[in-house]
């Protein structure tokens, strides 16, 4: 599982081979500290725990499995937060993502930082990620500003970055020249879930398409209660507009999202889809989704910091190809140079 | 729907391209007159009579359209349907698909014969075939002689022979052989429908399988109503292996299947998909799905009728490649020589 | 459809049993040519035409069938039904209530009248009322005081009056002591569908309390395609109280409504409902329901309508107890005094 | 879990008002130890333990809490439960209904005892009931001599008897006449599940009924898990004419039950209701419904316990009319006489 050679970019001389499996891991820093973060970290914890493979879309990535991931570091920015280990805060309101096993989970070491304010912190933030390899931005969406300042602080101090929002960073050819330039990667823009409503409605029509179907109508439903799904809810457009583009039609009518406390970190969906088939008979399909959101962000997070660690350790500066699979907005390849 | 002139063997020399267009119809004998005939019959017309292209796999094959089909010998075993015009036939019980245009169909031309009952008939029907291309069976499953007996009345009259049901006709190496050697096509066996309860069922779960989830469990339950369903819900053994094979997995336990005449021709099957994602999270998908079934049969027949005489054409005997893509169990590759 | 003779007020001496059956007829005014009147109109025609009784909820009301229903005057405020034969005006956009039967109607004989745009026109309103027993006020909700000029009209002309919107007509004690005064029935408010989302959902959350399960939480979701429910979406305050109201609990999640064209005068609702069994064990409830909405309200209108003239034949004033069972929000019976 | 001094006849003289709670629990013999017993047994632990009321019926019964039952004796006949505590037997297998709460409950004190295997065994099962004031007869239906056996031993020993099966006992009338002439409850026959399939099916079935829609047709599908369900599957009769009987009508078609292993003490139910409203316009309803059967019968058994024991201490013989809310086949009040 280790990475030969390799590794010698940033920065440490390994001096005994004792200390390689350590060595090797993967140093995260998380911006956020919502239910995709209590995900991600009490999932690592639950497949080093069980050993367990399940639910998992890449065992390994480049020698690097799930355990291999350490968060090293953590900012928010809610005082209920800050200053708690991030064993605890991953816990605290408004996140509602369920314990993943029994009783609590040991300290991490990891005591939550204050998140960036403005600008004028980008300094502090870039001293306070030295440490870590990769930095996951997992914030919620609404904040381009918040965002890239957050990219200026991971390129100052030579980290891979991870944007999982919708807002535009990747998508930035100024910077994202600068991350090429340097030779570190910049992964974004916008998280495609593991298994959410639009891979599955997507799959559904292009399986009507290959087999000769006529799509008459389809409609989408979505009921969810996270504190990113209210958000959603409140400033719906620019997650609509994501969503159409994910259909790739725009036969598909889109119900308002809505908000619904009691499904806590699940999401509800209902997709019907009307066709005709021979002759112009009819066929019709109902669904009904029921997922964990922070888990199908969790299980794409997981391989998007492998990704980007390995790309870095290989000091392939940019957004790496491989990590298209994962995002909704990657930049386009055009825009791409190699470091 | 006759064809006038044209009953000889391939490849015909064509005198005036004023005849091309007759010519190149693709005439077609079917065995059995049951709810599949009349939605091949049925659809022909509704596609010739509106111009649409709705549900349509592919609008051409070798330049064939679908209006380019012409049904010019049908063979039936009831009474209430041998020596009727097949436009008439079409619609005598138990067949309960339903009228896709308004109003009757003028007649066809074409008058029902009375289907082979005995192996000694097989000469009898051999000329009752000549002046089609295609021989078309689309009887019940589960009469392997039967159905073998079409297939040598068939290669008797040099036609293309394709058998839609479950019984080994294309997987008889010595049949097989003996077509690939005439250089007819023999295409078979078991007709995959166009958009079925297994074509679903195999997407959904290949659909988990690509995004990493680890099936938990999953449930397929089908109720249909037609009499092709009744004889299944009484023989089921050979449906149900049959779906297994299609589904690629034992974790999908299979209903007992439900006839309920009041569907008719419609076919309902309630899908269930139990997954874990990451951290061992719960996914659920509850599926209902709606569909005719001859329009299922009906939707690729179209096709294999076309790939026949396409294949016949052009010498080509044995199983076409091309043809795959509609059958559950084609002849593996190795045992086809080509003629 | 005019009735000979008929206009004055009841109860008439009725000089011959031969004529009897038309003087017996119910002479109905419509306020609103939407899609409740389409639904309506065609419906009576379908009875009549058909002798069949299915759908019906009362076959009788006071020895009147559905067939007794004449509706001889129709107001709307649309150009495109000002002025035309009533037959045609309930098919002019944004109706969208699909036809009952095949073919075109034959010409009603009512010309749609142009309908008050101010109180000023009570007066000639009232006038052209005459002739009529009932108003029955279908016009959107959201008007108030178009509705209760419209009540004054009927009250001047000395017919009942039904409202069927949301809006305060017979929950305004004031004007409820007039008609009652005058010995005029008065029937509202607001329409209890037929059978609707609400209707099912408070069957199944009652059902639930008979047989001792607790309930853990609900929701539900409605998509609709017409006009109404398009207004709807955009003031759906009064909608989602009245919601609340007939559900009866306030653990029901109320998604928001959403307005899908395609489904025309379809509506569709998700319901969803968790509960606790025997020792917390969980039980869930999905149910999906799809039913024509102006069908909802039609099914209950010719009730009310045959109500309302059985209440005015016997001089009952106010809001006839018998018609609790179709309105959502009934005058207290305490603020009602008998004429 | 044994009730000191108590197990003498009814009615008893109650010395002192101290010993009051503990003399007025129901003793309780079970016989059969399958997922009924482990949900009744593990149920009333939970009530006792969490001082909850979900999911109950009726919390007292003349007085008698959940709580207030006792198991004091307990029949199987698989060598794996017999000689076992009541508190382990009940999770041995076949028996799949989930722990209700965390941890192994105490010992109950009760060994579980080997069931009668012939009638000549009925005087050794009624001494070993001695202490007991009601037997509940929850083993699997389709023998109803050894029913008619322990309803015998308990008529011997003094005891009401609750057949909870389909078998015929209650509706012996010779039976029950000895039991009415000596003053002994015998409540049976066969279950109303708390909320099943038929409870729901059949409310909805009635509320179209009432909002006066006609149906067209209804389908209902069952799947389940567990043993009593398998045994169901292998010899359907009875429990489809019962199903029927419940529905209270022949529209509904029943699809052949299906025995899915993974469901465990799970069913799962697939409803469809086709109706036709106002105007001949169609209503479609789709239910998906997912219970414990297991806890279906105890939230029942729980309140035919309570009402065998009142009756008991009242001296009432045969069936009580307050049973017959829990009871498909119930004897005709005809063929009762009060003792």
């Amino acid at each position: 599982m280790s990475t030969p050679g390799g590794a010698d970019a940033p920065p440490r001389v390994r001096g005994l081979d004792t200390l390689r499996a350590v060595i090797d891991k993967v140093r995260v820093a998380v911006v956020g500290v919502g239910n995709n973060t209590s995900a991600l970290v009490q999932g690592i914890d639950f497949y080093r725990a069980t050993g367990s493979l399940v639910g998992l879309h890449r065992v390994e990535i480049g020698g690097l499995g799930v355990g291999d991931i350490d968060i090293v570091t953590a900012f928010a920015i809610s005082d209920a937060k800050v200053g708690r280990d991030l064993h605890e805060a991953i816990f605290e309101a408004p996140n509602n993502f369920p314990r993943l096993r029994e009783g609590d989970l040991p300290p991490s070491g990891v005591t939550v930082r204050r998140g960036l304010a403005g600008s004028e912190e980008i300094e502090r933030v870039a001293r306070e990620l030295a440490g870590a390899e990769v930095v996951l931005y997992s914030a919620p969406s609404g904040r381009p500003d918040v965002a890239r300042a957050y990219a200026e602080a991971a390129l100052q101090a030579g980290l891979a970055f991870i944007n999982t929002t919708a807002d535009p960073v990747a998508r930035d050819p100024g910077l994202l020249r600068r991350f090429e330039d340097a030779g570190i990667p910049l992964i974004g823009d916008d998280l495609a879930s593991q298994f959410g409503t639009s891979v599955l409605h997507h799959a559904l029509l292009r399986l009507l398409e290959e087999r000769g179907l006529t799509l008459t109508s389809s409609y989408q439903v979505n009921l969810g209660g996270t504190e990113d799904f209210r958000n959603l809810v409140e400033n719906p457009d620019s997650k609509m507009r994501s969503k159409r583009n994910a259909l790739g039609t725009d036969k598909v009518q889109l119900a308002p999202l809505a908000y619904m406390p009691h499904l806590k970190s699940q999401k509800v969906a209902h997709l019907n889809v009307e066709a005709q088939g021979w002759g112009g008979t009819e066929i019709s399909l109902d669904v009904r989704l029921r997922v964990h959101d922070p888990s199908g962000a969790a299980g794409v997070n997981v391989d998007l910091v492998r990704y980007a660690a390995v790309a870095r350790r290989e000091r392939r500066g940019g957004c790496p190809a491989e990590a298209g699979e994962h995002l909704k907005s990657a930049p386009t390849p055009g825009s791409r140079r190699t470091g």
